[in-house]
């Protein structure tokens, strides 16, 4: 590891040691140990000379005594498709650091008791900005998106219903849908990959053909998981108003990295992931609905036990009554500046995304699999015409490109994968976008493969 | 804010921004900003001079422009009945630390890309650890307990079917059961406020004659969330084999603060929190079951696509394919080894809360709600006869309390209350735990209140 990682992660847990000694310690009556605080200020200027001068060594800690340093994000330029929107702003770091305990955000929970009732930290605050947001009525945090998935297909599909979902619609939908007793009905895509409103209406009409029942919803993905092809959601929408069919906007690829508007997309849900768009800590999601919709999905417990008569008033069934109690939540909080900030530079990582791909494409015998140009910073390619071409006569196979990529500094493509594999730009400076298409074209070059520079 | 505690977040959160360096700069080309970087150091030089003195300027930080840091447990002897055994270890808050970004559990994921199959970090080794600490056969994270229960009750109750749970039920396996479309029952409790094996067998009679259906499962609460009183599970989880029902032993507030053996119980199903008992963050929670029925409550997914034919393997339908897929768990698993040997040193905490109540007993006019003996670090108080005669005098009412409490360090009491309130003195040191019982009579006698010392 880069001493200087290291020795940050160092100073780091060693202030956390400083700060248990002020828990164990008594109020107001001062340091219980104030030799073993002093020392520990001494060990961490040392850390800190060390950390300055880039040198030192490094004293490696297993945290709990099994878990590594993660430090993929401080020593490489990350590329790891799902990974990218994910990465933590500093605010959601330190919000970890201070909201990690448990019930962190129930200090002040006063009734109703529900957590986005709070308004001290501010919570309550938080969830109309996040409705206002996706210029929704309601929302909700959820821990991910899939349990936001599962709250509306809970809520809205019955036994044998079947349910709209794309060709590349994502598993947990499937399971959502599955946990509900529902059925999937696969709407097929265009030569493009791409789903459109004419196939939607048209497999809404096989469906109540073949079953004599309306489907009980549509879910649809902006932009799927497996190719980021953007989808033809404005237009599905118009469609699920027409058969009056709930439509529930798949977001997990954008919200909180682009603008999503869910009334002008006509969505009735918008859900989104903390973890892969939000700048959030695992697990994390955004469910938000209309008014319309808001008493169906967040409607409150009916059960009432038969020997005490209680009843628990606000609780919210499909959300468990509380979802996200501590830190993920504050993180997601801490994070919701930066990441309103960073969906109106959208253009700019679309920029950035092409001119990777732009460049992979002049490494002969590349293509990509996604649609192009680029809609989104997340993109599947195929070298099998180039980067596969080496891997077949080489003794590491795939394993080659990613020793490759490793010695540059570059991680998360799919270990040994060099035929079809995915890889996301979002959220790097420029200056690692260029960085990583340099890297992509000299190991090119290395195994002798052509590249027509500047061929575009 | 305590200058130290203040001086502390401070020196953290300049780290992060170090650290936030460090993730700008290209691999292996050094700091793209070198002068910032040493003016970042010689920061945090003066932080730590102030820390060590104990003195300096506090320099207020919102995080992210809104959240305040959160010092309770840094500054306070916090005694919030449900916050005490989330609080974090020091191992927990370095996971959270190194392993906060979105989907950081997932780097080295592979076939079957399944959380609980991953083992670096280990989280497949977690995952068996978790299940023989809890003497059951399989274990799943998931997000809180009440994850937990939905999952059992999703799978396993069907529409109008009774559901057993104790009267002193927390709400949350109401609104599982609600979910699922069941109806709970409720068995009354005995004199004592404890719910017997009998009583259970009573009202699984009474259910069958009433309805004609045996009931789906039966959940309940080892200690309740209401008085914290013990109840008898293992007599319970005998009864439920000879009606041949699935019982659920709620360990909410024992998982990770006392032995479980759910063997021993004769459980089918043991749910635990993870920011509720195991020093976990939020949302955290683990579900365990046997051999037996693992396969019911973690069957895979048997949904297929229409049109592409796809199906999505090894992906557990309850669990919606992955849970906890980032800090949360890192930051459990942290906490294990930890909360495995605490578990072991339960008759001292239950030392700790009986020293506490017997002091609070002293106090005349005050008595103890829940059973007592304690045996649980979780009490439920009344003080009408003490505080809060108190209270009706003071122009502040029952906030006086809270005020005299806050004046001493003192934090959790709900605010305000003098008549039945909770507390919690799990893990507090002996010294906490005597300033406590001290600073309860010291507040007694500063209003006139008789303390009859050493009565007891």
């Amino acid at each position: 590891m880069d001493i200087r990682v290291q020795k940050t992660f160092e100073a780091l847990f060693a202030l956390e040691d400083i700060r248990e000694m002020l828990r164990q310690s008594l109020p107001g009556t001062g340091l219980a140990d104030t030799e073993g605080f002093n020392g520990q200020i001494q060990h961490i200027r040392s850390v800190l000379d060390d950390l300055e001068a880039g040198t030192g060594v490094p004293k490696i800690e297993k945290i709990g005594g099994t878990l590594g340093i993660r430090s993929r994000e401080e020593e490489y330029v990350n590329i790891q498709p799902i990974q990218a929107a994910g990465r933590l702003t500093p605010e959601a770091r330190k919000a970890l650091i201070a909201y990690g305990d448990g019930y962190s955000t129930c200090d002040s929970c006063r009734k109703p008791f529900r957590l986005d009732k709070i308004s001290k930290p501010p919570i309550a605050d938080f969830h109309q900005e996040l409705a206002a947001f996706l210029n929704m009525d309601a929302a909700r945090v959820v821990p991910g998106a899939r349990r936001g998935f599962q709250a509306v297909a809970s809520s809205l599909v019955k036994p044998e219903d079947p349910v709209i979902v794309s060709s590349l619609a994502h598993y947990t939908e499937f399971l959502a849908v599955e946990a509900a007793g529902g059925v999937v009905r696969e709407v097929p895509l265009n030569e493009k990959n791409i789903v459109t409103a004419d196939a939607t209406a048209d497999k809404i009409e096989a469906v109540i053909a073949e079953t004599g029942k309306t489907p009980a919803l549509i879910m649809i993905d902006h932009f799927d998981y497996q190719l980021a092809n953007e989808h033809d959601v404005a237009g599905i929408g118009k469609v699920a108003k027409q058969y009056d069919i709930p439509f529930l906007y798949n977001g997990a690829y954008t919200v909180g990295v682009m603008p999503v508007d869910g009334k002008k997309i006509g969505a009735d849900f918008i859900v989104g992931s903390g973890h892969k768009s939000m700048a959030s800590p695992a697990p994390s999601g955004v469910l938000a609905t209309t008014d319309e919709w808001a008493e169906t999905i967040f409607r409150t417990t009916q059960m009432k036990g038969d020997l005490t008569n209680r009843k628990f008033g606000v609780k919210e069934v499909e959300m468990l009554g509380c979802t996200l109690m501590g830190c993920t939540l504050m993180a997601m909080i801490a994070s919701f500046p930066t990441v309103k900030e960073r969906t109106l530079n959208w253009d700019e990582e679309l920029r950035k995304s092409n001119l990777l791909i732009d460049r992979m494409l002049e490494i002969e015998g590349s293509a990509v699999v996604s649609e192009y140009p680029r809609k989104h910073a997340l993109s599947k390619v195929d070298t099998t015409g180039s980067f596969d071409v080496v891997a077949k006569a080489h003794k590491r196979r795939g394993f080659f490109f990613s020793d490759e990529l490793s010695k540059r500094g570059i991680v998360g493509e799919f270990a040994g994968a060099t035929r079809a594999w995915k890889l996301s730009t979002y959220g790097l400076s420029w200056e690692k976008v260029n960085y990583l298409a340099d890297s992509l074209q000299e190991i090119a070059e290395k195994y002798e493969l052509k590249v027509n520079r500047d061929n575009l």
